[in-house]
């Protein structure tokens, strides 16, 4: 069965965030002066094959930690739902 | 009052997306071959003050479109959550 993975991949708290300050910078820049701290991070959708969601959600958590994270710096977390596979992309 | 603002910022489906395929390439070579398809995108957390709900998605939705998104190319959604400061951060 076709499942998609959500990934979220985003700093550990306590690990600066650059591209974060340089966003806010940014709004700050444009007048937007009510915003007080921005974080960037990764969103990542993963279509996969799998014979349940549970095993879905051990494939992509596996992958989180092998590929998509860097877990010295980085957390993730997973979001598993049952999907059509995207046809139609062409871009896989 | 404080909101946090969770912008999910996609490509297009009809936009070509290099890095998926990178990604989807690294996950083959580890052994993941029931991975279909991979879509990279952008999670941006923004912490502001705003009056309202309403206002906080109003400014988040404006700060997207203006500078977090490149409305040729990619999509947002928005979601706000209310949300004490993230103190302790020291980041912002």
């Amino acid at each position: 069965m076709q499942y998609k993975a959500e990934i979220h991949v985003t700093l550990k708290r306590t690990v600066n965030d650059p591209q974060g300050l340089a966003i806010r910078g940014g709004l700050h820049s444009l007048g937007y002066e009510s915003v007080d701290t921005v974080r960037a991070g990764k969103f990542i959708e993963v279509w996969l094959e799998a014979d349940s969601e549970d095993e879905a959600r051990r494939l992509a958590d596996e992958m989180s930690d092998q590929l998509l994270a860097n877990p010295v710096i980085e957390d993730f977390r997973v979001q598993i739902a049952e999907t059509p596979s995207p046809s139609g992309r062409g871009l896989g």
